[in-house]
């Protein structure tokens, strides 16, 4: 197992992981006291052999594909934005991730925006796609 | 009239631009082709002075903090979380950027996500708060 000290490239590491599910790869990118926050359902899991679990155990033949990844080398964080396909559907996503000191995921923060109808008033400045 | 060609101060200006309702200073921040984009509903809205009537249009007493700046100078792009309060409602969002040549803001893509109801079958591994 190697960690790196680059955020982008861990990053990267837990993606090509999961999409694998090579869930031994998975792990070594993430601390031992990595803590997954959900805000939409106010979910919690702590810790990486639970994380582990949680990704193993998620239902369905999703696939990712990742979108955009912004590394903020400086603040030690990254933003991404990928793409779940489980079947026909297609599901956007957001994630946040911070590190220890050693490089390793120390906290991930997903959020899965659904789509809605705009509210009525702005159609004179919006074009609809 | 400054721009700057540092994609974090750029975003600080157009955050704290909106929250002062400063518009003059809010569009100082954008380029002239400026797009803006939510996938959640599929729309766009295109052009500086559309995207500065949509910003100064926009009802309600929202009140804006910004929760987190991710800025990759390398790649020219900045994401932020931001938490709005309207009333007692309190909705977080996420906000990509990404700039032209001259440092101003060519890219917007926002997400609201909702909160919802976790799918049963994970209550082993999370905690909720």
């Amino acid at each position: 197992m190697t960690t790196t000290a680059d955020p982008r490239a861990t990053v990267e590491s837990y993606w090509t992981a999961a999409g694998l599910r090579d869930w031994d790869a998975f792990a070594a990118t993430l601390a031992d006291e990595v803590l997954y926050d959900l805000p939409q359902t106010r979910e919690r899991i702590r810790g990486k052999e639970r994380y582990v679990s949680f990704n193993r155990e998620y239902p369905g033949e999703w696939r990712v594909r990742v979108e955009r990844i912004v590394a903020d080398r400086d603040g030690g964080q990254v933003a991404v934005r990928t793409l779940f396909t489980v079947g026909a559907r297609e599901m956007p996503a957001i994630h946040f991730f911070t590190f220890d000191a050693e490089g390793r995921i120390s906290e991930i923060t997903d959020f899965w925006p659904e789509p809605y109808e705009p509210p009525a008033g702005r159609e004179h400045l919006v074009e609809r796609y």
